[in-house]
Parts: C-alpha cells; structure tokens; sequence
C-alpha cells in the first residue's frame, strides 16, 4: 500500500512521525509492504513553495491508497487576511479527494475519566460516531468581500445530504442504530433541505431510528446528556463545532483521530487538534490521536480490520498504565508513548 | 412605562404571567406606574390571525418602552417546510426593534452546581457575559430554494460588527474589562471582515483586553476553563450555539434570562429557554429566567437599577433556598417560585 504523509505544521511532524513508526511495526509483524511517501501541506509547504499545497502533493495524494495529515496552521502564518493559508491546503486536499464524510469517533477511556470537565456519571456510556459532512456548506461557497461587507456563502445540494446521509445510516448499522441528525431548520434553507434529505432517506434504514436536533439544543444535550448518542449526521460547520465541544469530554484533544471518507477507498486521516505550536518542537505531544488516526487508515483504506484493532488495543493498553503525556496528566514525551505502543503491539 | 407582553406559546404564558406579577409588585412597592399590553406573537398568532406576528403586535411592541416575550414555537406548527412559522415571528421582531445586541449573562448558582453536568470545580468564578449580535448574519441573508439545492448567504457589514462590539466593549468597561472575539477567520470571510473589525474597534478601549479565538476552540474552551471569559462578543448562529451550550453549564436553561438591546432604550426581554411543549400547561414551568429578565428590564430599558438589583437579590433567596421546579431538583410549581419571589421582594 501507498501511503502519503503530510507532516505539515507545529506538532505535526512529531505526531506523524509516531504513527509512521507504529504504521512500520504493523506492516512487519502482519508482513504487509507499506510505502511511504511526505509530500508538503500548510505553511510548511508555504514557506517552502509559496502554496500550502503543492501540485506534487497534490497529484501523490490523490495517487495513494491513503493519506496521513499532521496538522497545518501557525502563528507565522496566522494573519486571517493574508493572500494565502495554511488552511486553504487541508480545505484544497479535502475537496480534491472528495472525501466527504469526516467519521470523529468519540469515546471517553474510562482510566481518563477525572481529566474531563464532565462529571463521571455523565461520561458512562459515552460512545459517539460523528459523521461530519466536509466537502459543503459555508466551507466551500462563494464568497464576496468589500471595504464595507462580507459574504459567505452555505450551500448544499440534496445529492450532497443523501451521500454523507447514507454513509451515517450505514455506520449505525454496524453500531447501536441510531442516528441523530443535527440542523438549524427553525431558521436556515440549507438545513430545511437537510432536514427533508434525511428524513427521505431514513426510510431506506427502517432497522435504524432517526432523531433530528437543532445545533443549539444539541449543543446542550452533548453535555446533559452524552451517553444517549450513537451517530450523529451534521453539516461541515456544525460538525465542527460539535466535535470539538464532544472533544473536551474525552479530556484532551490530543486522544481522538479522524477518518474523511469518500466514494473510493483513499482517505484522509488526521488526528483533530491542531498545530499546537504552544509545544511545537519539544517532544511532548500527544500522539495517540494520530496513531489513532491510522487504526482508522487501517480499517477503512486497507480493510486490514485485525491490524486496526490490535493498534486499538495497544493504545488502550497504553492509556490504562501509562506512559501517559503531559496533555493527561503525566509527563513522558512523545516519543516514549510511540515506544510504548509499539511495545504493547509486539 | 408601557410595557408590551407577548406570552406566545407553550409554557411562554405561564412564565410571562409570573414575570408580569413580579413586575407588579415592584411598581406597587416602589410606586411607579407600569401599563402592560398582551400581544400575540408565534404559533398562537398564525392560529389567531394567520400571521407569526400581526401588524398590530408590531406596532404596540414599536411604541413601547420595553417588550417582554415569553417563547414561540410547538410540535402542532413544527413543520420547517410550512410556509409560515412562529420564529419567523421572532426573528422579524428582533429586526424591526433593531435590537442587535443580545445579552445573555452567565452565572452558576452555588446552590445549584451540583445539578451542572460540569465538574464543581470548573464552576468556580464563571461569570460570563455573552453579547450575541442578533440582526445579521445567516439568519436575515439572503436563501434561496430550488427542488435540487438550497442556500442560505451570511452577510456582514462593518457597522453592524462596529456596533455590537463597542456595546461589548462598553460591558467589559463595568465587568473585568475583558472581551473575547470568537469567529471562523481561519475559514470564512464574514469572519475575517469580523476580525479586522473587531481589531480596530479595540484600539479606542486601550484599558480593556481582547483577546480572539475560533469557534470551534472556543466551543471547548467553555468546557475546560469556562472561568477565564468575561465579555463573549460573536455573530449571531455563533452565538446561538455558545449560548446553548454555555447555558447547560448552569443546571437548566430555565434560569437564564436575556435581554436584546438596540440604539434606543426599547429592549426585548425573553428567557432564553424556549416553548418547552412537553411540560406546557402543567404549571411546573421554571419562571426564574423570565423573572430574571424582567430585571434587565428595569435596568436596561427603564434605568431602575435598585429595582433591578432587587428583583435578582430576591431569585438569588428563593434558588437558596427553595422552592424549585422540577428541571432544579424541586417539586414546587410556576405559582409556588414565583409566590417565593414575591415574599422574598417584599
Ligand atoms: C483548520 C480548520 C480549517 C479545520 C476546519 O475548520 O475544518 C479544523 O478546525 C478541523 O476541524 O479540521
Ligand atoms: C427560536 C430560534 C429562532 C431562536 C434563535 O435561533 O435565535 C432561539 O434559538 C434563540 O436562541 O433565541
């Protein structure tokens, strides 16, 4: 298997580089050929080419079987109103693979629980698949910009709903079947289209039950009520939202991976914090997000299941005892958590 | 004063009907004249007129000193796909009373943080004052609606940023002179426009900090250090959203009042929970964030600051020490807290 990696910006090539090596430690035990190619993305790549993603990058990606993000974005790089941005390359990378379903799997390891804001009895049971719509939606409209006003523009059209929708009902199949779809409908025509879609297609899914929420209610409920959500089908925005507020309850951002799906197997994988460029270069990230992000790669790129669960497992292992980073609590580096995954895989 | 009252729908009578008495017992015990004028707004005025807002409701609201707004909405008129809703009521009112400026104040009773879903002692010194702008933004832009697609356009322009962030940072000026900024620079252009704005509008209050952050950022920093914000400045679906959120922080969202603010001294005061139709009628209805907005309303649209301070004094007696409805751990009903506020004011 072919697998471009974009370290990109901040603690992104340290993250990458952990979960490199826990992708080489599969690839040797299980006797599989991985390929690995780094190409340039964000600032990194702005820096170095003066676009944050690169034609070369670009065609290699797209060529993979899978890719591996870091993170791009950077104080350096950080004026919203410069010409070009690091983020402009992950919106690019995203949208030219057409990967657009974003799956955010959030569960809480039980040996964290004290490091979340959320009391513990609310975390039971916490074990939610965000399927977030990434290719649509205000993310990708026109835009209009003058002296005196702005525009952005959220589209979507219902061949866009159906397919993110159908692979969420799909997800919940082989989960708890149960699907909430989160919109603004009291208020947005888009979410009025989404509202409609969803419901339509729901009817392909009896086996499967279908709630609809408002953002701002289930903005609410992920606190009130955590424990009571199985797949939850949003647009880009939202989604965004959503998760990264979901994302506080597992303690820290560091621990949770991401997995953007399209209609192929290619995805793009990517743990869901940042550049972090506070601990940029020291050696103290948390990589579990990113080796979590290659379980996932394992599983929905290469449909290599066991491989995906024995990394599952490993992480879990090292989560229960330790090394843990400073993120939860303890105070190994980076590398010493790589090290005590690959231990616990061999 | 002539105050217009719009009790609307589900339990929105019947804590309209409580905030009303206690507005009462303050003009008896401080011997100012108070006219209320009932008027229709929501599912109750398309049953009534056919209309989410009728002409005649506008305009009394129009000439008033102060509107008072119970909640609309409800599963009989909950179809997003009807021609006519009841928060197109809302949103045209909020329009035609300029009132751009939404406050939603944040505070975690101490006898009450046990029934936050937050850990306690996350709760400790949150005081939060969110200022939503309420005029623009996705919810009045431009939609359009084809069989195959939909948008919806989220416009700004820089006086209507301008002028919400200098009330902002007029707030910050009476609290700890701190402002946090939050928008999606990293993405969108309404954003950036709000950024380069706010930015500017910051340099004429050099003794208050500001600081920005992203939406997605701020949607977790809410759960991790909730006690590090003072003023919250953000457009308005961002605002929805945060404000949601943050209310769940507090143990229920039927504590929490609001108050919408313009140039003038009109203002439009509302709990910001909504029609709650599974426990409407029951006279179980929390009245505490009615009754709390009717406090913003003495001290924003009439200047009766004493009064106000005794109107919040007498809630913070009664969250003490009972009675409560059920959404705070109670069995009292509507009647039985708002008959404690009375008591507890005289
Ligand atoms: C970096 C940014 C453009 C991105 C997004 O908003 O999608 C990030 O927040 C994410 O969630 O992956
Ligand atoms: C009822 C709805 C239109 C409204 C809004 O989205 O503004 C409500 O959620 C609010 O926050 O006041």
């Amino acid at each position: 298997a072919n697998i471009v990696t974009l370290p990109g910006d901040g603690v992104g090539p340290e993250v990458t580089a952990a979960a490199v090596a826990v992708l080489e430690a599969v690839a040797a035990h299980y006797e599989h050929e991985f390929a690995f190619d780094e190409q340039l993305i964000g600032g990194a790549a702005i820096d170095a080419t003066g676009e944050p993603l690169p034609a070369d990058a670009l065609d290699a990606c797209k060529a993979a079987d899978a890719v591996l993000l870091g993170a791009v974005g950077g104080p350096k790089w950080s004026d919203p109103n410069a010409p070009v941005r690091p983020e402009q390359g992950l919106l690019a990378l995203r949208a030219a693979l057409g990967v657009y379903a974003n799956l955010r799997p959030l569960t809480v390891h039980p040996a964290l629980a004290d490091l979340s804001p959320l009391k513990n009895e609310k975390l039971k049971d916490v074990d939610v698949l965000f399927v977030r719509e990434l290719t649509g939606g205000a993310y990708f409209g026109a835009k209009t910009k003058t002296a005196d006003a702005a525009t952005d523009e959220c589209k979507y059209t219902v061949a866009e709903v159906e397919r993110v929708t159908r692979r969420a009902f799909e997800l919940a199949r082989a989960r708890r079947r149960h699907v909430t779809s989160v919109d603004k409908a009291n208020v947005l025509e888009t979410s009025r289209l989404w509202r409609r879609t969803v419901t339509r297609v729901a009817a392909d899914y009896p086996d499967v039950t279908l709630e609809h929420q408002l953002v701002d209610s289930m903005a609410m409920l992920l606190l009130t009520r955590p424990g009571s959500y199985d797949v939850v089908v949003t647009e880009n925005l939202f989604g965004d939202i959503l998760t990264d507020e979901a994302a506080a309850l597992a303690g820290s951002l560091g621990l949770l991976p991401s997995a953007s799906l399209g209609e192929g197997s290619n995805g793009l994988y990517e743990p869901i914090h940042g550049s972090a460029p506070d601990i940029a270069g020291k050696g103290v990230a948390n990589p579990v997000g990113t080796i979590l992000s290659v379980a996932l790669l394992l599983r929905h790129s290469l449909r290599l299941e066991a491989e995906a669960q024995a990394v599952e497992a490993a992480i879990d292992h090292v989560l229960q005892h330790g090394p843990r980073t400073r993120d939860v609590g303890g105070d190994a580096g980076t590398v010493e958590v790589r090290d005590a995954v690959l231990k616990a895989l061999a």
